[in-house]
């Protein structure tokens, strides 16, 4: 007979979320900071390559200015998710992110993939980068997104211990809810905000030779079409629509102006409200949801 | 001189198949319920990989419930193709799908791909996969369909073992066919309802990294238009239209919106017959075809 | 001080080629017609992988028929590159595309990758391929087209040596051309009627799990859209339109679909010569062009 | 405590850039003039694989004269980036370019990747290619373009000690900036003129099995409507289009016809400086901006 494969309904699905007074879905941006910290993390030779740090260097010194200022234009505020390397190597650029009334929240310290850490080492990279946002910029987050959305079964256990209110990197919902650290009685429980790969701007635009993505590399006008359809069903289902894109790669002019296109959207769309993840966050955890609980898969012999 | 390859025509085409009275033309929708298994079984390391596991949970927890609604909607039933570990790990969500009328086939018990295995080793899976859906929901299938679509030359004779009447797993025609257990005399045989690789949502959407995919994510425009003309020729051929999708990938909201049209098209299509895979197999099997023969393929020396 | 790289302008462009009388521009449609060779020779053990050697009967059973059919029905004539193992596997195939008045021309044994394999290997091969050809339907190809398009500086004289009149695998023009066997005098030469990677079906369709293929498929739209584009242009420059299908890929409903409106669109442009390759080899015989020469590059110390 | 990432503010955004009397933006098209020689690098025993080496030899038999034609017929001047390997293979096409009036630059000798290369193996590469490019067409670069676009730490050094005036290989800006050679007071500088992936056709063409590209090959239409996209942009920006084309890959009729929609698109914009990359560079080093430094970033223990 096959072992048991966890728990039965080991999972239950999110429970639906209402919005604030008036609105009736939500939209939030994310700027994942990544810069040569990414590249260096995937492979460390590449700080040699000066043409592929150079690319990674586009975030910081051409992307994120410029979608500073297109944020500002249309009076949006966005969270930025910064990994601690980032913020020590671009100091001035993150306190300019701050000042101008966005989120900061954490992205690991050198974009680490957590996927086979121990917990030790979980915990260290993320008091690493807690303690770059402090020492930048003075910014203690809430918010916490994974390096390469990689969680693991001990990392809400981690995140509660350090005073984070919300996780951003899961994937089984386009509904924010509680999240339990663990099954059992007296657990704890922090905001989730679901992700997916196919509203990040990685799998349309990534590619540097030996480093990142397949070698494709797609016309924004597709993913805007793609972007715009999910954004126009999330409105309609009452949802929440979670964006991810890099200023290394949406940063360039033609996939910016996709995103002001797409911004604009937004802002036609009636009862949508367009927030920061934090104050997403921060309502879903006023609602008393039941927290969720995800047991570790067991592999049955 | 050459070693003879198999056979000398070895295989014959699959004769043209007529439709019930007034249909002009068939297609099916199945939903493969792959979820953590499909990734347990290509590494299982991934369980520790809580991101990854909630990738694939989505289906479970969000996409078959909002399949449901949509097909319920439009009075639609179909095949859900479930994994044996799907079913334990998700049993309530299981008996849903049975109770809304749905077909449930067999697909494996944590999504094994079968090639390699020794007859033994394809017969046990076939068993736990059984007894999984039995104990779960009482459900007896008869329909198979092998994950990642692997079939052995042992498989025709190991489903028609286990009482199955059909297999939906193999690429050499658009219309459904009996497909001999082995070649010779006194063979039995079942029915083979084919399928398409440019019919399945997996090539189009899946990406998770180190898992998964090329890491090209396409826009569900694009997948629309391609199913439809896809649809459209089938219709005006008499030929079966069979889908694959996933609900981990497909029941995200602006894919099962280009879903919920292509149904809506279905539904237009004069004398299209709409039905799960165990109709089509009962009425295909009604029409007492002769039996084609696949024999292996020799590699000459 | 540099090696030489091989010679100086050690290769010239190839000619203008004037076209029959009435014609302005040329096409030619070629059906490779790998089967389950094809995957074979990737990997023997795919033999064992029924779906798989399903997928690559698709081209036989289903697409080659279909394919017979659509040209028929336009009464054009085209070129069917027949590895000897497709032709002793479906013997009776090849002798319907014979009596429908079409070209067999020679497409390998096992569609072997001819990349690494010495000069004796590479005639055993070719000779393998023209007994498979004679003995199945008696025919006597004069036209090559190498496997994966992958041809050596010893295939030119291998193919004299049997009498072929063309090859079809070389991409430097767009245009036909006398290709000498070696560099030097006395050299004999053969037409060349050259391809392309993008007026292939296989990098838009191609897929098989650990087979073949990046694990994108596109829409045939798309295919149809690059591909009349690029026959616009041959037909405007002069030039000679050559086409790739595989019957396992293109036979497909809804990509034979698009590949009957290209053969719409051929039949509408004025002046075009839509002919097998043989025909276009024999016309551009006639011309009596200067032999070209490719020599072998020499990497430098 | 973290390690220090390099530098605070290591780098500094590139300064806007002002175009000289009457215009508004800056546009070069850069064509790299690979054939064998990219290639043979990826895997010297492609020279034995005539196709492979016939797909690269396009570039100088067919492509580079229609690209020159076109040039020609627009009265539009580029910039050649040509390996020191093409210049000896194809000598007589190098002083046509040249005498075509277009500027000829320097792109390696054998199109090596510099990644992991030794500052005297880098210097050694950089003298071979200016021999050949000088013994062939008399010429005396004063552009640079990395192959791959893979530089070095030491790159704008050895390229200042060669008398270079620009180099065309970065990608953290839009705009041409002054590049310092190294951090510290003394340090002479370059024009760097930045490039982009998403602006070269090799992600959007390059395809030869077992040496280049992911295996996908877009519509020209795609690329296309991606690059005027951009183009409108930059022009808007005040910003400059670079783009890279590879005539092996371009120069194919389709999509060579794409690219002279987007050379009649550059020439109706008012206001748009199209001019080699040379006359870039020499206006650039006139505006006498401050250089810039990129220190090499530190992985932290």
């Amino acid at each position: 007979m096959a072992a048991d494969p966890g728990s039965h309904d080991a999972t239950t699905p999110a429970a639906p979320v209402t919005w604030p007074g008036g609105y009736q879905a939500a939209a939030t941006l994310g700027f994942d900071m990544d810069a040569e910290d990414v590249a260096l993390t995937v492979d460390p030779e590449s700080r040699h390559r000066l043409s592929a740090m150079s690319h990674q260097a586009y975030g910081p010194l051409t992307g994120v200015p410029r979608v500073l200022d297109l944020l500002e234009r249309y009076e949006v505020r966005a969270t930025f998710f910064c990994p601690g390397y980032t913020a020590e190597r671009y100091p001035d650029l993150l306190r300019r992110v701050r000042d101008a009334g966005h989120e900061i929240a954490h992205h690991g310290y050198l974009h680490e993939a957590i996927a086979g850490m121990s917990r030790d080492q979980e915990a260290a990279v993320l008091d690493r980068g807690l303690e770059a946002l402090d020492r930048v910029a003075g910014v203690r987050p809430v918010g916490y997104r994974a390096p390469m959305w990689e969680t693991t079964y001990a990392s809400a256990e981690l995140l509660l211990d350090r005073g984070f209110a919300y996780d951003s990197s899961l994937m089984d919902s386009d509904l924010p809810y509680q999240l339990a650290e663990r099954p059992g009685e007296g657990a704890r429980s922090i905001v989730e905000i679901p992700v997916s790969w196919a509203l990040d701007d990685w799998e349309q635009f990534a590619f540097v030779p030996e480093l990142f993505g397949p070698g494709v590399i797609e016309d924004p006008a597709k993913s805007l079409a793609m972007w715009t359809a999910e954004l126009t069903e999330a409105h309609r289902h009452g949802s929440c629509f979670t964006l991810t894109v890099h200023p290394f790669l949406s940063g360039r002019l033609g996939r910016l102006r996709a995103l002001e296109t797409l911004i604009q959207t937004m802002l036609t769309l009636p009862g949508l409200w367009l927030a920061p993840a934090r104050d997403l966050a921060e309502h879903v955890r006023s609602l008393d949801l039941t927290p969720r609980v995800f047991p570790q898969p067991e592999i049955p012999a």
